[in-house]
């Protein structure tokens, strides 16, 4: 099976995609829409994607890209565990590291650790922790902070493992696929309310009449003009969920499901 | 007065600076957290920072600094058109430009235009809009995509304006400042419900029955485990309001009032 996700090999969706399946033929693309397209036009049979991250809050590339492409379902989510690592080309002292490189949110959530061990370090950002990674394999007494899947990829030696302050650093995952899935206890959907005040209130007073308990909601800008929105919402499924998406077709200008899993 | 803002010059926060006063201090910071801090610190009078954009959506940095920082308050909105503009060190015509420099954000807005006429041209992602103007200013033959304050700043020439492709891309800005502003018909607020099914639509019935208007609606992770959740609302002020916010203040387990404006 092929299954495609956000390159190079060593970010966080890669490692997502091992977990999932070890087997898979893992096909890269450079940003989340192309991934999404490439399921979308049968280059791959699943893509795997980042949706929600415990720290920095849904992520706008997936959700505007679902937003923008129909017959794409969840079938599976999985939570990864983000753990961040600083990584060199050889075995130096941390007082020995000249220059650092990273993508911005891993800086930030390193913040401490830098502060405390490697202060008179020059600090670079660079768009993907996998992209640093390549970058200190050619530089002498330069470290990466990157996930573990770089170690092994880029050959690279771990100078301190763990490093990100916060260690309820979580990433959730969605893997998508054409099929509609109509199995598992969760489900997605978004939509767009009516232009009426107290829009929402009415949405969200459906779910609340049938029990229907809402763990998540978020809203993504209309892109059309500023304080119009859309939204994503899950939902826990149970046995009133089909009722309550027939009066929410209803209540809804737009309205997409995108699948139980 | 002495206003700090998102650097460097000729970002589109500069250009809202300068909208909303032309003849104040202007201090620059090098991100949105440390522009709010300086305003908490006493460093500047007011600060100036991007809070949502019709495209993009939340800022989040901005969203995530006001629930950290307390004693800091809306004074004023201000919303900018975005407009984007490829501009060079001298002027070439579109088919001699071999490099385009410009933050992804931007460039992802004029992509259509980079297709047409700049299809040989090399992409390089930078930090800042701003610095693309600063980068090419060095670079012969190369153009950067920014606004327009970056002609007068950085001694550019305008190549072609107005190159973005939604003609309806608008920046809120929200002046902040210490001291908490009681008039105005919009008021934010931040709060947490409490961990029950329909707390959410409980809260938006306390201003549904108020006929106080919601006119956004933002959650940001609480940044402890998935799926708890802080909650960024805009209200339109009415007579009720007061009543309203102290029902809020019941309801939630969490509640910060950022002010009229």
């Amino acid at each position: 099976m092929k299954l495609g996700f956000l390159g190079p090999k060593g970010t966080f969706s890669f490692e997502a995609c091992k977990n999932y399946c070890d087997n898979c033929e893992y096909v890269e693309f450079k940003n989340i829409t192309d991934t999404i397209l490439a399921l979308k036009n049968g280059l791959v049979d699943e893509v795997i994607v980042p949706i929600e991250n415990s720290i920095q809050g849904g992520v706008t590339e997936t959700i505007d890209t679902l937003i923008l492409n129909d017959d794409i379902y969840i079938k599976k989510e999985l939570v990864l565990k983000i753990s961040q690592n600083l990584m060199a080309n050889d075995k130096y002292d941390l007082n020995e590291i000249k220059e650092v490189y990273s993508h911005p949110q891993a800086i930030a959530q390193c913040r401490e650790f830098i502060e405390n061990n490697l202060k008179n370090a020059i600090i670079n950002q660079v768009f993907s922790t996998a992209l640093a990674a390549k970058e200190v394999k050619k530089l002498d007494y330069c470290a990466c902070i990157a996930n573990k899947s770089c170690l092994e990829e880029y050959e690279l030696v771990m100078l301190k493992d763990n490093i990100q302050g916060n260690d309820l650093n979580q990433t959730k995952f969605w893997v998508l696929s054409k099929e509609k899935n109509d199995v598992g206890n969760k489900l997605s959907v978004i939509f767009s309310t009516k232009h009426k005040p107290g829009a929402l209130y009415e949405v969200l007073g459906i779910f609340n009449r049938n029990n229907i308990n809402l763990t998540k909601i978020e809203s993504r800008p209309a892109k059309t003009v500023l304080g119009e929105y859309i939204f994503l919402v899950d939902l826990e499924v149970n046995e009133k969920i089909n009722d309550a998406l027939s009066l929410l077709n209803e209540e809804c200008r737009y309205l997409k499901i995108l699948g139980k899993y």
